[in-house]
C-alpha cells in the first residue's frame, strides 16, 4: 500500500524500510482503536470549521466504525508495508470513500496523530493499572487485617531488629500502593493534555477548534504550543513510566521479602502448591519463581524508563523519528505492571503465615530496644544510658508477643495500625 | 567522639569506618539545619507526652539554637569520626546538658531522623528550584514577546520543515517549564509526608504526638505506617529526581538547539562575548561551552535517578544502609538544576536573534506544506492530492514571512501563540 | 506436556505459569539449535563415563538430529506449556526413546543447559556481527579512499574548527570499527568458557569428562567452579552487550553527523532517493529516518545493558530465575546491531559528497589555527603569541583546500591518513 | 590567571565561568602528574622535529619538574580561575621561561592534552586495581583452602538446593576475580593507545614524531586517526568503567550473600567486633554496614557507566565539552573499586565459618538430588524416574557431610575444586 508521504512510486530500499519500520507495525495494533477515536474527533472538528460538510463527516465516521469492526474481528491487520496504523486508517478511508477519505488528513500530521493516540493509550492504561493496584491494595489490607497480630520479625540491615506483625507488614504495602495510585493519578493528570491540532509541530492555517477535540476526546486541557506538543514527547512517556516504576519498586520489595521469608531458614509463610515450581534435578525444591520474575520485571521497567531518557538526549526541537522507539518500552511496561499486580493478587490467595514457626524463629535480641525503653520509663533514666544497660536485663525478659505488639502505640506502629485510614482512602478512590 | 550506637570503646577498623562513612560527613553539612529543625519539633513533641518537662525542653531548644549558630559560623563542622550530623547533634546536647541532652533520642532513631531531614531538604530545594524555573520561564516569555514575529525555521528530522518564529519557539519552552513546575509542585506534595515518629521502622512504645510534629514541621500529612516510612526511602528520592530530570530534559533540548542554531551554518543568534569561550589552538572559536555542559548535566541527573533505583533494587523491607548513598545524587541534582536554571537566565540576557541571517537561511522548501494547503483551499481538492501537486507551484511562490506566520492561526501555532495563558499561569504561581 | 520438574499432575495456577514463562517460549526458538548441539555433546560425554552405552548414544544422537530437522521445518515449535526449549528436547527424547531418552538429563540441570546454550548463541552472534562490522569498515575505507581529499569542515563544540577531509572523516570510523571488532573478539574470548557440567551450580557425583565437552563444543577453556558458572550469568551477558554497545556508539556518532551534514544548512552529501522517507504533510521533506532510528537503537543497547546489570543486583550466589529475563535484551541487541551494520552498508552505496557545496560552506575562520601556525614558522614566534596575532592576517589569507589538507602531515591528520594500516588490519582479520 | 584561549582581557560572566569549569579544578589535581609526564614527552618530541632547540628542552623539562615538586608539596593548586591543570602548566612555564614556555603548546591542543592525561590516569589506576584484586583473590583462596571442606548450603531460588562447601563457595569468587582481572588487563590493553599528537582532532602541520611519544609514554600503540582520537573519548572511559563494574558485580554478590549468611536465621559466619556497627536504638544489633555500602557502591559504578554513555549520546564527531564531565565518574569509580577491594581484604581477616551452626541449619532436603542420583546408580533407572522416587527414601537417608562433599567429583564441584589452577593463574599474573 502507498504510504502517506509518498509522492511517486516507492523506491525505498527494502532493508531501509524494514529497519525504519522496525516493530511499529506490530506495536501499532494496540494504538489502532485510539487512532480511530482520535480520527473521529478530528473529522468532527473539521466539520465544525467547514472543511467537511455534514454528509462527508457521516461517511467518514461510518467508515471509521467499519474499520474498527474489521480490525476487532481480525480482518484487518497492519503489515510491514503499511508501516503504521496511521497509514492503514487513511488508506482505508481513501479506498472506501475516495476523495472524501483523502480529506481526513487536512489540518493534521502523523506527528500529532501518533502523539494523541499514545496519550489516549497511556490514559486508558493508567486506568487499568490503577484498578489492578486498588484490588491488590484491598487484598493486602484484608490479609493484614485477618492476621493482624500474628508476630513477624522486623528487620534492619538484614538483621532481626524489632518486633513487627503481619498486620504491620501488610499495611506498609497497602500505604505504599495507595501512594503509588495517588502518584499515578497525578501523573495521568499531568499528561492529560490534548496535542491534536499541533500538526507537524508548527500548527496549520486552518482555524481548528482545538477546544472542541479536547472536550470530545475527554482530555483535561489543551496542550497549547504546537512545538511543545512535539517536545513533550519523551518527557511525558518517561514520567508515565516513572509512575509505573514506582509501583514496581513497591512490588520488588515485597517479592524480595517473600523470597527470604519463605526460605527454609525463615519459613514464615505456607505457600499453596499452585504457586510454586520445582527443579529439574532437585526433587525437594518448591521455588517461588513468580517472585524472582517479579523482581526482574522491576528492572525491565527501570531500564525502559532509562531508554526513553537516553533516546530523548540531545534531540533538536520538533519531531525526531528517534522517539518512534518509545512505544515499545511504554507498551511493555504497561503489560508487565498489569500482569505483576494481577499475579500478586492471585498469590495472596495462596499463602498464610506459619505463626508457630515465626515465633520460634524470633530471638530475644529483637526485644532489646524494648528492654531499654522499659528502663527509661521505670527508672526515669535517659534513653542513651538505658540503651547501654539493656543487655543485663536480656535473660530475665519474658516474651509476650501480643503485649509487645500492643505496646507499640505510636501512630503507624504495630499496636496502632490505623487501618481505617486505608479503607477510607480506598473508598475515596472508588468514587 | 563516641557514636550513638557504641556500647563499649570503639574498635571499628579504620578502613571499615572510612568505607562506611564515605562522604556522609561532608554531605551532612547540608542536612544539619534540617536535622536541627526536626530535633526541635521532636523535643516539643516529647514534652507534650511528658517525656520532657518544660524546663528541659527550653534548655534543649536553646542548645539547639546555639548549635545552629556555631554551625552557621563555621565553629562546628562534621568530622569523619562524627560519622553524620545526627551524632553531632546528640553529642552536642549531651555535652552541654548532660542527662537532659541524652533524652533527645527517646522515641526516635537515626532512621527516622535522616528520613525527616532529607525530606525537609528536598522540600526546601524544590522551592528554590521552582523559583529559579519561574524566573527562567518569565525570561523566555519576555524574550519570545520581544521578538515574537522574527521568523525561525521549524525542524523535523533535523530538516527545515515549516516556518516557526522566535515567539513560537520561546513559547514552547515557557509552556514546558510551566508544566515542569506544575509537576515539581505535584511531586513536592506527594513527598510532603512526615516520617518522624516511625523510629527505626517499627514505632515506639511512647504515644508520640505525630500529628503535632507534622504540623510543627509544616508537613502536609503524616506518613502513617512506620515500616512504609522506611520503605518509601529510595522511592521518594527517585521521584524527586524525576521531577528535577524533567526540567533538565527541557533545558537539554534548548541547549542542543542553541548549539546548532549558533553554528556558522545556521548563525541564527548573536551571542555576547561574556557567554562564549575560546580555543587554545583556534583563534576564531567562539564556543558555547555552557550549552555543552548543560547538555551533559542532564545526563548527570538521569544517571543519579538510575543510581537510586539501582540501589533500591532487591532490598528487604526496613532500613538498609545501602540507601545512605542516595544523599549524594539528590544533593548534586539539586545543585546542578539550580545552577543550570540560573546560568540560562544569565544567558538569555546576552543573546538576540539575527533576523537578517535567519531569513536568508530559510529556503522555499519550508513553505511546501503551505503551498499544498493553499491548494486545498483554492481548488477545494483533498489535501492528499494537493500534497502531490505542490511541487509544481514552488517556483512561483512569493515568500512573505509575516503573512505566513499570521496565517498559522490554529491554537498554539506561530500566528496564535496565546501568550496570555502563560502570563496567567505565572501569575497564579506567584500566589 | 509435562515439565522437567513436575513430580505429580500439574496444578500450577495458569496466571502464575504465564507470568513466569513470559516470552521464554518465543525467545527459546533461537536457543533450540544450540541446546541440541550441547545436548549431543553431553550425551557423548555420558557415554565416555559409562552412563550411556554406545547403542543408546547412537539412538539419542539420531533422535536429536530428527528433532533439529523437525524444528527447522517448523513441525515442532515451543509452546507456552513447554515453558522452554530444554523441556521440548527432553520430552521429545522420552517420547521417541522411552527410558533411554530419560537418561539424557543425568549429570546436568536446566541451569547449565541454558548457560551453555546462551553462551553458544553469543559466540555465534559475535561471529556474525564481526563479519558485518568488517564489511562496513571496508565500505567506509573504500569510500574514504575514493573521496580522500574532498574537503570537509572539522568541528569542535558544534562549530567549524579546522579543515578535515572526507578521507580523514571516514578513516576515523574505520579505525573506530576496527577497534570495536578487536574488542568484541577479546570479549568473545573472555566468555568462551564451557559451563556444561556445572549442573545446578554444585556439580554432580558423576565423573563428567568436562574437558571433552569443552573440546567437542569448541570452547576455549572450561569454566571450572560450578557455582561461578552460575554466578557469571549476568556478568558475561553484560560484557557481551558492552561489546555490542561500543559498536552502536560508533554508529550513533556517524548517524548524528549524517543528520546534521545532510540538513539544508550543511548539505554536504547527496543521498539517493531509495534511502530517504517523506512527510505526510510536508511535500519537500527528504528525511534520513534510518539515521534517527539508528541513533535511537544505540539507546536500546545501552538500556539493555543497564537492564541486565540491574537484574543482577543483590542476587544470592547460585541460580536465580530473575536472570531468565536477560535472554531478551541479549537477543534484541544482537538483532539490532546486525541490522544497523547491514543497513549502513546499504546506505554507503547511496551517498556521495557534494564537494562544491562543502567548499562554499567552509568559512575562512576554519583556517585561523593554520594562520597562527604559519606565523610560528615564518616569524619564529611562540604559538601563544601567533595565536593572538592571527586575526589580523585573516583577510589576506588565500584558501587552497588541497594544500591545506596536504600540510597536515602529522600521523593520522588529513594529509597523512595512513590508510594502509587499516587495510592491513582488515586483512589480518580475514585470516 | 589568563586562560589558554583568551585573546583579550576576560569578560566571561562569572556564573558562566563557574558553571563551565564545574569541579574540574578539583578533579584535575589527580590529572596533574599525568599531564606533566605527557608535557615532558611532548617537549622532547618537539625537540626531535626542531621546534625546540636542546637548551630550550632542558629548561622546559627542568621547569616541569619544579612544577611537579611544588604541586606535590602543595605549593601549587588549581584554582577555579585556572580552569584546569593544562592552564596551570602552560602559565607556569610562561611565567618561568617567557617565550620558551609559550612554545610548549606548539603542535598540541588542550583536546589531546586531556585525552592523553586521562588515558595515563586510567592505565595507572587499572594497575592499582589489578594489584588489589589479586590480593583479594589470594585472600579468598587462602580462606577457601583453610576451611575447604566445611559444609555450606548451596542455594538456588533463595532456597537450600544442594550441598556446597566453604572451599567451593570461596573458589567461585577466586575464579570470578581472576576472570575480572583478565578482563581488566584486556581492557587496559584496548585503551593503551597514544592520542597525543592528534591536537584539536585534526592534526597539525608539524611532522610530530608520534611513534616517539608513544614509546616515551609507554603506550602500546599509537591511535592514528586524529578525529578518532577525539571520538574514542567516552567510548574508552565507558569500557574502562565496564571493567571496574564487572569487579563490583563480583563483590556485590559476595556482599549480598554475607548479609544473608550472617543474619540470625542463617548465622553461618562469626564476625569480629571490629567489622560490625551498632544501632542508635537497638542495643543488640551487629550490623554489616560495609556489605551494604559495598552493595550500593556497585550501583554507583553502574550509573557512572550509564552516565558516560548518556553523555556520549548524539554528539557530533570531534571535541564536545560535554565529555569534560566524564572525569568525575571515572575518578570516583577508581576510588570506590580500590576501597571496596581493600576493605574486603580486611574483612576476610575477621570472619570464620561457624561450622556447628551451619550443619544444624542444613536440612535433609538438600540431599534429595543426591538420593535420586544414588537411585540411578544403584537401580540403573533413568534419572527422571529416580527423581520421582527420591522422596520415599528421604527419611532413611543418613547425612555424612564429608562423604557427600567428596562424592561431587565433577570438575569444579565441591569434591573436585582444582584450586591449583587458581594458584597457577595468580602466579602467572605476578610475572
Amino acid at each position: 500500500m502507498s504510504k502517506l508521504w509518498q509522492k511517486k512510486e516507492t523506491k525505498l530500499h527494502p532493508l531501509v524500510e524494514a529497519y525504519t519500520v522496525g516493530e511499529d507495525y506490530i506495536l501499532d495494533q494496540q494504538l489502532m482503536p485510539f487512532d480511530i477515536v482520535a480520527s473521529k474527533a478530528h473529522a468532527k472538528g473539521l466539520e465544525r470549521i467547514g472543511v467537511l460538510v455534514h454528509e462527508e463527516l457521516i461517511q467518514i465516521l461510518s467508515a471509521l466504525e467499519a474499520l474498527e469492526d474489521e480490525w476487532r474481528n481480525g480482518k484487518i491487520t497492519i503489515t510491514i508495508e503499511d508501516e503504521d496504523c496511521h497509514t492503514v486508517i487513511e488508506n482505508y478511508l481513501v479506498e472506501k470513500l475516495g476523495d472524501i477519505g483523502k480529506k481526513i488528513h487536512t489540518g493534521r500530521s502523523r506527528n500529532d496523530q501518533v502523539l494523541v493516540a499514545m496519550r489516549l493509550f497511556m490514559k486508558a492504561s493508567a486506568k487499568d493499572i490503577i484498578d489492578a493496584a486498588k484490588k491488590l491494595a484491598a487484598t493486602f489490607l484484608a490479609f493484614g487485617e485477618q492476621y493482624q497480630n500474628v508476630p513477624l520479625p522486623g528487620y534492619t540491615h538484614t538483621q532481626q531488629a524489632m518486633l513487627s506483625s503481619v498486620g504491620h507488614y501488610m499495611a506498609s504495602f497497602v500505604e505504599s500502593l495507595l501512594d503509588d495510585i495517588d502518584l499515578l493519578i497525578a501523573i495521568q493528570k499531568h499528561i492529560d493534555k490534548n496535542p491534536l491540532g499541533s500538526a507537524a509541530g508548527f500548527g496549520v492555517s486552518f482555524p481548528l477548534d482545538r477546544a472542541f477535540t479536547t472536550k470530545e476526546l475527554g482530555f483535561n486541557t489543551t496542550q497549547i504550543n504546537s512545538l511543545y506538543c512535539q517536545n513533550s514527547k519523551g518527557k511525558f512517556e518517561t514520567l508515565f513510566l516513572e509512575g509505573l516504576t514506582q509501583i514496581m519498586m513497591t512490588l520488588n520489595k515485597f517479592a524480595h521479602d517473600m523470597l527470604i521469608f519463605t526460605s527454609k531458614e525463615s519459613d514464615f509463610f505456607d505457600i499453596d502448591d499452585s504457586l510454586v515450581t520445582g527443579s529439574s534435578i532437585m526433587p525437594q525444591k518448591r521455588n517461588l519463581d513468580i517472585m524472582e520474575i517479579l523482581r526482574a520485571n522491576a528492572s525491565v521497567l527501570m531500564s525502559g524508563h532509562a531508554m526513553i531518557q537516553s533516546m530523548s538526549k540531545n534531540l533538536m526541537s520538533g519531531y525526531n523519528r528517534d522517539l518512534q522507539l518509545i512505544k515499545k518500552p511504554v507498551m511493555e511496561g504497561v503489560r508487565l505492571v498489569n500482569d505483576s499486580l494481577n499475579v500478586l493478587a492471585v498469590f495472596m490467595q495462596g499463602i498464610k503465615p506459619n505463626q508457630k514457626n515465626i515465633e520460634e524463629k524470633i530471638t530475644k535480641d529483637i526485644f532489646m530496644a524494648d528492654i531499654a525503653n522499659d528502663l527509661v520509663k521505670e527508672k526515669n533514666i535517659p534513653f542513651r544510658d538505658a540503651y547501654r544497660e539493656a543487655a543485663a536485663n536480656r535473660d530475665t525478659y519474658v516474651i509476650d508477643f501480643q503485649k509487645n505488639i500492643a505496646s507499640k502505640m505510636s501512630l503507624g506502629a504495630p499496636g496502632n495500625l490505623n487501618l481505617d485510614v486505608y479503607k477510607e482512602r480506598l473508598n475515596m478512590l472508588e468514587k
